[in-house]
């Protein structure tokens, strides 16, 4: 069946988000819809530049008989502003305060829209990096992590803090955690993380570094490599940070349990950013 | 700015992608577009046509001063053999073998794309149910749970087997695992759930029942209502299941250490979902 321009249009749309920084060659989209490639063409100089002046990020296009295009998911920086200010709005709401200055960020979490906004500007800022699979650790990182992996398409795994039977082989090690000085285990499963695959990692939370710490030592374990640390939310720390190289979406600056008083501010998104719309 | 037929139908249908379920005004499009309603409900027929066509789902059109549209994710029945097929063969790879009959699903459960196929099928299952929100148990139910979360467009909820400070006040109940027969409790945060919710529960496996029976209980804890069950894994169990109305995609019939061989069809997915394209 020949396709018209319109219904490629749409089709290649959906295709082309449900396979973010794959490279499809301009045959596979010539014979899906029995299309020249010449018409191909013009249809991904009509995608690329709605998506960039919408803000859905940009096609790349590799010429010659290897070559294609890639759609790479980005973000505009007015856009970005705009929803970390929305962000900071949501989080500094005293009701989230809980027993011992926690915060209460469950339901941000939970919620579909959110996670696939902070997914996609997690993943915008490191589009430019090579990365194989991305690692977290349970309960809270995951759905973070799962998010910013479909960005990226790639993997994801999950480090635990207990050891059960449907991981098969794991390898553990012991870890301080920053902020309490206490000594805690990790393990990741022996089969989930290939010799010098390069591992983004990612978590909801970082006050002194201490879990992603962890998961940097975990990492030499298997003699990966790290392709870098992002996280949702930084919280301000006095004494010196175990990590040093991350990205943020949202830095807490301050938590007063009596006053029911939450300051929070932007990460360090803009200054560690380089690849905006 | 006024936008082309070609450029509207690129970012409708990003647009959409990203908001399934929701009602969606035509008078939304028209401004965001500054185009006339009647361009936009020929846009919408194309839209239509190609997502049915293509096996991406369909478009529901409400008319009327409230009315709208509302793009509901399905899947072709003929798709859903294939990709159901392609998961039996993935799943029954003898190297997933562990120790105790366990199988090695990791992997697929931190695959982007796989974890794409799975929440959209099971979502299409569900999509004519009236569902508020999503719950699953931690750890191995999350990723299913999120992207069928993504699917429906609704948020989800994650029960846990710990109390930890960062969720607040908490409802615990105790449950017999049903398998094993061991007593277990398992926890939700009391503010994330509202009384009269309609939960869908999900999770990644399901043998006795014992988790998701223990989930139903909880619910009620809450006053709140099971919308159905969907799991990835429904395992042959010999003595009576404490869940009878559920859809799985896949069932494991046998797992067979001495002789590695481990069979797996199909599960209930055909005889119990109704909204094939």
């Amino acid at each position: 069946m020949k396709f018209r321009r319109s219904e490629r249009l749409v089709d290649m749309t959906h295709f082309l988000m449900n396979h973010p920084r794959q490279l499809v060659s301009l045959t596979y989209f010539s014979q899906r819809y029995q299309s020249a490639k010449s018409s191909i063409s013009e249809d991904l100089v009509i995608i690329k530049d709605t998506f960039e002046n919408q803000g859905i990020g940009t096609l790349q296009t590799l010429p010659g008989a290897a070559g294609g295009v890639k759609y790479i998911p980005k973000v505009k920086k007015e856009y970005a502003k705009e929803f970390i200010h929305h962000l900071c709005q949501l989080i500094s709401d005293p009701d989230r305060l809980l027993p011992g200055g926690y915060l209460y960020m469950t339901d941000l979490l939970g919620d579909s829209q959110i996670l696939n906004e902070v997914g996609k500007h997690l993943a915008s800022a490191v589009s430019d990096r090579d990365i194989d699979v991305i690692m977290t650790v349970a309960t809270k990182g995951i759905p973070i992590a799962q998010t910013v992996a479909h960005h990226l398409n790639v993997p994801f795994i999950i480090v635990r803090r207990d050891n059960i039977a449907t991981e098969g082989s794991t390898v553990s090690i012991n870890y301080v955690s920053g902020s309490s000085k206490r000594l805690q285990m990790m393990s990741l499963s022996k089969r989930s993380l290939k010799e010098g695959a390069k591992v983004l990692i990612v978590d909801d939370f970082m006050k002194a570094g201490g879990t992603i710490n962890g998961m940097v030592n975990l990492l030499s374990e298997f003699n990966a490599i790290v392709a870098g640390t992002v996280v949702l939310v930084e919280s301000d720390y006095e004494e010196e940070r175990l990590v040093d190289d991350y990205i943020s979406l949202i830095k807490l600056t301050d938590v007063n349990v009596k006053e029911r008083k939450i300051n929070v501010v932007e990460g360090n998104y803009f200054a560690e950013q380089a690849n905006f719309l």
